[in-house]
């Protein structure tokens, strides 16, 4: 018998029907003989229904206050799933954040969990009882109400786990699992049984969006071991998705490559022209981090003559109000020539923990975008991921071709 | 200075321009340098909404749970209201009812208020902070959410005005205060400035609904004095509305009758030719109660030659079941003649605590409606209040003939 923490989303509790059939399956885990806490979010769309009728009563609504209101869409959740739960004959016990007691800071909106009571859950499930605690919230030192900001519910499961040392966190969503990439653009795209914390950081980072990465984060730092399954695969026909966890638990045959990620809304600025002196990248890209674009990528080319060409990658919105910071402000204050900029663009990225022991996938993947004749824009590598940013035309191509040249429609040996 | 509570209902809070205005008029008593406690209900609706989600999910909602999730209408409404408020430039704290905390025993949907801490919400207001405390809710010692049941909210505002020893609790509703009578009625009635407890129960309890009785109740336990106000009058044309006081309060001037209340849902049974022995009342009584009928009236009348007649009311819609009831099951055990039965008849009632020390009420009562051709089908009498049961095409006669015959139209010299 182990303890299991399931993370049910807003999707998989949308209608009394949905959230009875998340009754159904924790019954179903539960005579397995495992003793389960159910981690639940608002119905969908109800957290931004709260927030809009908030804004309705006052234009920027006090935090505190805010908090107080939209943490309701959970205590909705964990009491409708008890009482499903207790129609199939088990029991069952919801809990607010407060009632746990999930202590955070006073950050409102976007707290941190300091501290997780887990006595009362202990000996409800000593009790035999099935508990079920609303995500997304906790209360801070003060007793005053928190929420945990965007994948708050995924951050709370994990951080459950955690204080429980659950066998595992099951998050449950609308995918059955992570892929080698994404099916919609290589349907040979094989779902992946197991995969590093690393690797999925770097997949989610890139736009593999089945997870938050701070949920990721979270349960790498804490130990606990992520499964990504689907709640709407029928009964009987269910799989056990994705388990994320340590690369000591993967075996030998791990594959150099797991997965290859990608994301569309990508632009480029080059400065031509710039002085090749100390400090320079500071000038350029002070001003743009004060002005809160993100910027991804960056690359300094050789300078001639004292000239070098900077280029960096941002996201795509953020694309006009970079390119006239660089043209009007940053380039007469640094003295270069010109300012160039590319909004079609996106990043493919090869992705594996492999990589470190295996030289040589760089210029594999070099080569297999060379013969298709796709022209690489830029080039970044870290220690588990190389990325490339091309022309958006080819991107569809480009994943395809690399999901190919590293055999990953082939199931490992 | 002074400390106030004022609790507002679902139909105050129940749109955003709404709770702006209770946010201003909530500044305005707190300019005139009072303490501001304020109770609030959900949302008109909300409660209804959430009980039927709960009801799509399980057909016989567990009723823990059911008040986890009912508690979250007023947990939205605290929230909206300290946002509004903060907006004026004040300064407002929300509290749910376990924040408080406002400790109940643990029957849930129905629980009753044991113990208030006013600690936080007094330092709160030494803090020149305005209190908003969800009504309607509570937890238990072991921490579990508890509703107070119907009119949970009016309870709430009168315990707490009795923990805080308030100058009084303001229940702000869609009147402006109590009246002679019904206005539709009778349109002389006027407002009355103050009313004893004991006559607004009998008024309340007659179908004046204005306030919940229970919580009328609870202020004349604990000494709370009430006042009915309309949250919907224009600033600057604002009234006091109705003071619910203690007898010792009211002047000498007092009139002898205070109002004139009338139910029009009712009905008359009659058992005809009972044996008159001891014990009857019961054999015909025992078995109505026994099947949930609430019984009014009753009257026994002289027996002639050994036998009886026994008639009670009930309400116009238990009349069908205690109908076959009686003709079915009672009449042969007791072995009475027949049973009679009208269900087109109302109660009209005279209510006054001057009546105490002023005899001949009664019959300038009966006189007033006898010089209107007025039968009187029973009569029954209390301390503080007369009422008949006339036919149902009498009603609003009755009431405009005993409104003037008391002089309730003239302002009391």
């Amino acid at each position: 018998m182990s303890l299991i923490v399931q993370k049910y989303g807003g999707t998989s509790m949308g209608t009394p029907e949905r959230i009875r059939n998340v009754a159904r399956r924790v019954m179903r885990w539960k005579a397995k003989g495992h003793q389960i806490v159910v981690v639940v979010s608002a119905m969908s769309g109800e957290t931004n229904r709260l927030i809009a009728l908030a804004k309705d009563v006052s234009p920027q609504p006090d935090v505190r206050e805010l908090d107080v209101m939209i943490s309701t869409g959970e205590q909705v959740t964990i009491a409708l799933l008890a009482m499903a739960i207790k129609d199939l004959g088990a029991k069952a016990k919801s809990y607010t954040g407060g009632q746990v007691r999930v202590l955070t800071d006073s950050t409102h909106t976007k707290a941190r969990i300091l501290e997780i009571d887990e006595g009362n859950i202990r000996r409800d499930l000593e009790n035999d009882t099935v508990v079920i605690v609303a995500g997304f919230q906790g209360v801070d030192a003060e007793g005053n109400i928190t929420t945990l900001g965007r994948g708050g519910s995924d951050t709370s499961g994990v951080a459950l786990a955690a204080a429980l040392k659950a066998e595992e966190c099951q998050i449950y969503t609308d995918v059955d699992g992570v892929y080698t990439t994404d099916p919609r653009i290589v349907p040979e795209a094989r779902k992946l049984d197991r995969i590093t914390f690393e690797e999925m950081l770097e997949m989610a980072s890139l736009g593999s969006k089945v997870l938050q990465i701070r949920s990721v984060e979270f349960a790498g730092k804490y130990q606990v071991k992520l499964r990504v399954l689907s709640s709407f695969e029928e009964e009987g026909k269910e799989t056990l998705g994705t388990l994320i966890t340590f690369e000591d638990d993967i075996t030998m045959e791990q594959p150099i490559i797991s997965g290859i990620a990608f994301t569309r809304d990508e632009a480029k600025l080059t400065m031509l022209g710039v002085p090749d002196k100390p400090g320079i990248a500071y000038q350029i890209l002070g001003p743009v981090a004060d002005a809160n674009i993100d910027i991804d990528m960056i690359i300094q080319n050789v300078g001639h003559d004292g000239l070098a060409d900077f280029s960096f990658t941002v996201s795509r919105g953020d694309f006009p109000r970079a390119f006239e910071l660089l043209d009007k402000q940053i380039k007469p204050h640094v003295g270069a020539r010109s300012v160039e900029g590319d909004d079609k663009i996106c990043k493919v990225s090869a992705v594996g923990v492999g990589m470190r022991s295996h030289p040589g996938v760089a210029s594999k993947m070099f080569r297999a975008l060379a013969e298709e004749g796709i022209n690489l824009l830029m080039i970044s590598t870290s220690e588990i991921k190389i990325s490339v940013v091309v022309d958006e035309k080819y991107v569809e191509l480009a994943v395809r071709v690399l999901h190919k040249a590293f055999e990953l429609d082939q199931v490992p040996a």
